[in-house]
């Protein structure tokens, strides 16, 4: 049957009673190509049967379909013409893991961070509206990203709209790793909400039965929230002045078409619940949905993936803060929603008072571990660099304003390859080294990741450590000085050149003077650890018998670390120049690709970095 | 009475029926005090009763209260001992407008933006817990606040906690300029809630009297949702797993103290609905409240400002607004609450249509507006700097990375003067400057702001324009070139210095000129308009006859204009060095003080940056 799906609405072609069997396939296709391609699996075969009734039931493109964060999109690009592109998923030059307009015409926005497809949609919206033209919008949102404020904000706005807009609740019951807070809860009271239908009709039909029963109802009637606050389901949405409709079986397409043709006739907004099961019809990704979140290859039959993988920044981090759990404790964790993506689930088995998940809500956990800060504790805000890019006024205000002890531990720090443009963490040295009174680091190897945690741990006021994605750099073992506030590490002294490298950079710069030396130079290597303060000192010092300086970051060039090099060798006195070269990420988007290639595309892996040396000398 | 108070907890010394004289005097005082000082009063004058009964009810500083945004903070530090510096209200060396934990062990939290006391109290109360300590902790947040998305976050976290923690709702029915959404009309539903109440009472009466009653009673109450829904106000707030106390007069002390004391007593988040009236006890500024929000001087008998105001660059942006939206109907305007403070209120009287107040939602609001214009409209979010840092993420993501027409008006760009720390514009040129594919521009004088909108305005992509607070610059208006992406505008052709100077910084460097001219010199004197894409050529040309480049911006150094221009002189050739000299805003958080001074602090200010060239030369 998937054959037949060449190009948009050719789903319609296909007979309503026969959707299932092709949502069938399309989960087979799915599981077999992911199985190859790595990819995010549970979510989208979560939302098979969803893409194909609002399919069914909108007109692609002039209707327009915004997938919040947009990992479940898969079946979507399969039912709009793209299902020959997918063996090339997230590999450079192939189909985006995520929406991407450039892609199609029928992809209305480019997802990738959690939480802003009602906000963009309200926009399309009101667009619209002005414009008098006619067309569906539909954001569809997991219950994991609805813990996201600014989806709030936005259901907040949409409240006033007198015109029709769908927001489809996609309820998983799950945000990347199991759901917390209130409306999860209230959710979960949702999902079972038959017993409030059953309520409303054994409660009215027992008062129209009694005798002056019917003024009882009159009196409820005339009282309008109040007799809704007794009838309808969803009461929590209604007050937020939105019509809600469901629940609704995410696994029964005619039940959605029907739901979602009521949807469109509504003039306001309209919210639907849909519930539907992480990794439905496979069985290893319905047990494990977590792991299927985001996966590498892996075996169809036992769902096993291919590579045990190696040992990860991630998987250091997650040691070092048991040890220091068990030594201090006064050390807690948070994160937001990334309990295994931060590598903090032993933190979480072991000491599960001392772990707080706040949800997919970053600029909420910066500020509560300010408050944990402020109340005596030391806390550890494990993140993504590019989610943490959400919580940029609350480091600023409530951190490092205030003077606080908040230690960011920064994960997939730099390029990190598959997931592209919208999760490359290579804005935050620039972005963290503007705020006085921040300290930034990073670490060129696992045990100095330790060290490095150990060393913000004990240290008072903000500070952020920041390391990339993928296996950690076992390398330069024997290199291990104490770490010192503000103080480089030399790993090598040699003179004229001198090569000054932060984080993932010192292992393409110690690469870099190998070449170097076989060529018969003798340069000098630096570990800078801290981007902020800088080591001025040592700058200096290296200044009085080098004559070039080569940086060498993971980080975009603006406001980055060569910038503040550059700065601080203008002050020095003009009879000694040093020409400074920066090796940083130039001012574009990177887009998906492995991360070797990305760190080729942006011109600082070591082989670029030589060839550039050479061109100088 | 007001003179016993000399000291935190003072005020419960004073009976609980001589409460509301005190209320009387401290009113009286605030009134005027502010009346010479200027500083917020609306806001104060509306939340004198609720701090006295919170006071009453708490102990100091051992108890920890939270001031959401903090402009509601006058009677707390009048209640801690700090009536006798309210002549030296937000002036240098003087008392901050916002609680500031290095004035008073009673300030437990550092307030200025909005919507993070409920984040920051909530971690806290975790401290606390894990800690096994004892003391109660109070967030005192607005209505308007709560439209904020990260305290929705934080109640949705807050839901968890089996402890207590008390939420109040200052609800005055007003953001700093009217409320807007789905919230505001909840509470507005909730604000004459004793009609809940009323049927509480006649549908359970009824049903008593009727045979068969009981039994319908009695399935209500089963069903533990829904007799609530029936019977408790607050529905929502309950749904989310907080219990809800309300509404109460928040002009009524001992009301208030008999829910607090109740409030505290309450295992588990609680949050206390307070109805205040904005401006409360006087009458111009219950008339005015959105003037009297943020006032200078006045005169206490009329209201009326003691200076009429000059022309600011606000007005400036207010006018051509409303003259672009009658050109091009495709011109739509979108604020975060800040319709008068950012001069869109002509624009919403003209075109009501096409104006979207979001509510205090910068994150909703830049995305929004990405929607907007991906629905073909061309959004102007007009915004303060310091303000538009909660939308970091957005800008980048949802407008930047997809390439969308979104013109950002950043007014407050710079240093701001009284409101301090928290409210200085000083990062905007370094946080938007790193972003690919973003267009960012600072006007020099009025006449430029007003060509520089109409650029953005036909401009195709992101792009931003950033001017200051105060009065707009009339001066230059011989010099009105044409303006040209990324081409800056020579004012004055001369050699060896050349001023390269950013937006109210152009105005500085014709005064620096002046000077130097006086001392035999010959300065160029650039106004840079564009600071990315930066006018390499010019700089390139400006290198061959020039020996010293002096950059000026009113910016944090890190990531700023004059690091970029340092970038960019690397790359020239090595024999004709140039000099950069980078005049730029200290790794320091400056504080509040007028605003001259604060220029002089920072160290941009035309007579330092002339002794600076001095030495130099």
């Amino acid at each position: 049957m998937l054959e037949k799906i060449k190009k948009p609405n050719d789903v319609k072609k296909i007979p309503a009673n026969r959707l299932p069997e092709l949502a069938d396939e399309i989960r087979q296709f799915m599981v077999s190509s992911v199985s190859r391609t790595g990819g995010h699996l549970a979510s989208n075969l979560g939302a098979v049967e969803l893409t194909i009734a609002l399919h069914y039931v909108l007109n692609l493109p002039k209707d327009k379909i915004l997938w919040d964060v947009g990992h479940q999109s898969y079946t979507h690009k399969i039912l709009t013409g793209r299902m020959d592109r997918f063996s090339t998923l997230r590999q450079e030059g192939g189909l985006s893991g995520f929406p991407r307009r450039e892609e199609s015409s029928c992809d209305s926005w480019d997802a990738g961070h959690s939480s802003n497809s009602i906000s963009a949609a309200l926009g399309y919206v009101r667009a619209r509206d002005l414009r008098r033209q006619q067309y569906t919008v539909v954001s569809v949102i997991g219950d994991g990203a609805l813990t996201g404020g600014m989806a709030y904000e936005a259901l907040d706005n949409a409240a006033q709209l007198k015109t029709n807009f769908i927001i489809v609740l996609n309820d998983n019951n799950m945000s990347i790793s199991g759901n917390v807070g209130g409306m999860h809860d209230y959710l979960a009271t949702l999902r079972t909400s038959h017993a409030y239908t059953d309520l409303k009709e054994q409660v009215a039909g027992k008062l129209e039965k009694l005798h002056g029963g019917d003024e009882v109802i009159e009196r409820i009637r005339k009282t309008k929230n109040s007799i809704k606050q007794l009838v309808i389901p969803g009461m929590l949405f209604e007050n937020m002045g939105l019509t809600y409709l469901g629940p609704v079986d995410g696994h029964n397409i005619s039940a959605m078409i029907r739901l979602f043709e009521d949807a469109k006739r509504i003039n306001g907004p309209v919210i639907v619940h849909v519930k539907t099961e992480k990794g439905h019809g496979y069985a290893p990704a319905v047990r494990h949905p977590s792991r299927f979140h985001g996966t590498g290859a892996f075996d169809v039959a036992t769902g096993i993936p291919e590579s045990r993988g190696v040992v990860s920044w991630t998987d250091i981090f997650s040691t070092v803060m048991v040890k220091m759990g068990e030594r201090n404790p006064d050390v807690v964790a948070v994160t937001a929603a990334m309990k295994e993506g931060t590598g903090l689930k032993r933190f979480a088995n072991r000491f599960p008072d001392r772990f707080f998940d706040v949800g997919i809500a970053e600029e909420h956990g910066v500020t509560f571990s300010a408050g944990l800060a402020l109340g005596g504790l030391i806390p550890v805000f494990a993140v993504y660099s590019s989610f943490l890019q959400r919580g940029f006024d609350q480091i600023m205000n409530d951190v490092c304003m205030q003077n606080l002890h908040v230690v960011f531990a920064i994960d997939r720090g730099g390029l990190v390859g598959a997931d592209g443009k919208t999760h490359q963490g290579v804005f935050d040295l620039s972005y963290l080294t503007m705020l006085p009174g921040m300290t930034v680091m990073a670490p060129k190897n696992k045990w100095e990741l330790s060290d490095m945690m150990k060393f913000a741990v004990a240290f008072h006021g903000p500070v952020a450590i920041r390391y990339p994605k993928g296996a950690a750099y076992s390398g330069l073992i024997e290199c291990r000085e104490e770490i010192v506030l503000g103080k480089g590490e030399v790993l090598r002294k040699g003179k004229k050149i001198a090569l000054l490298a932060v984080g993932s950079m010192v292992a393409e710069a110690v690469a870099v003077a190998q070449r170097l030396e076989a060529d018969g130079w003798n340069p000098t290597v630096v570990n800078m650890r801290f981007v902020k303060p800088l080591d001025r000192e040592l700058l200096r010092e290296l200044a009085c018998d080098h004559d070039l300086f080569v940086t060498m970051e993971e980080n975009v060039r603006c406001g980055g670390f060569g910038e503040q090099v550059l700065d601080e060798m203008k002050s020095l006195p003009e009879e000694n120049p040093v020409h400074v070269e920066i090796i940083a990420i130039p001012d574009t988007y990177i887009h998906h690709a492995g991360r070797d290639s990305q760190l080729r595309t942006a011109g600082i892996d070591a082989e670029t970095v030589y060839q550039r040396i050479c061109e100088i000398l």
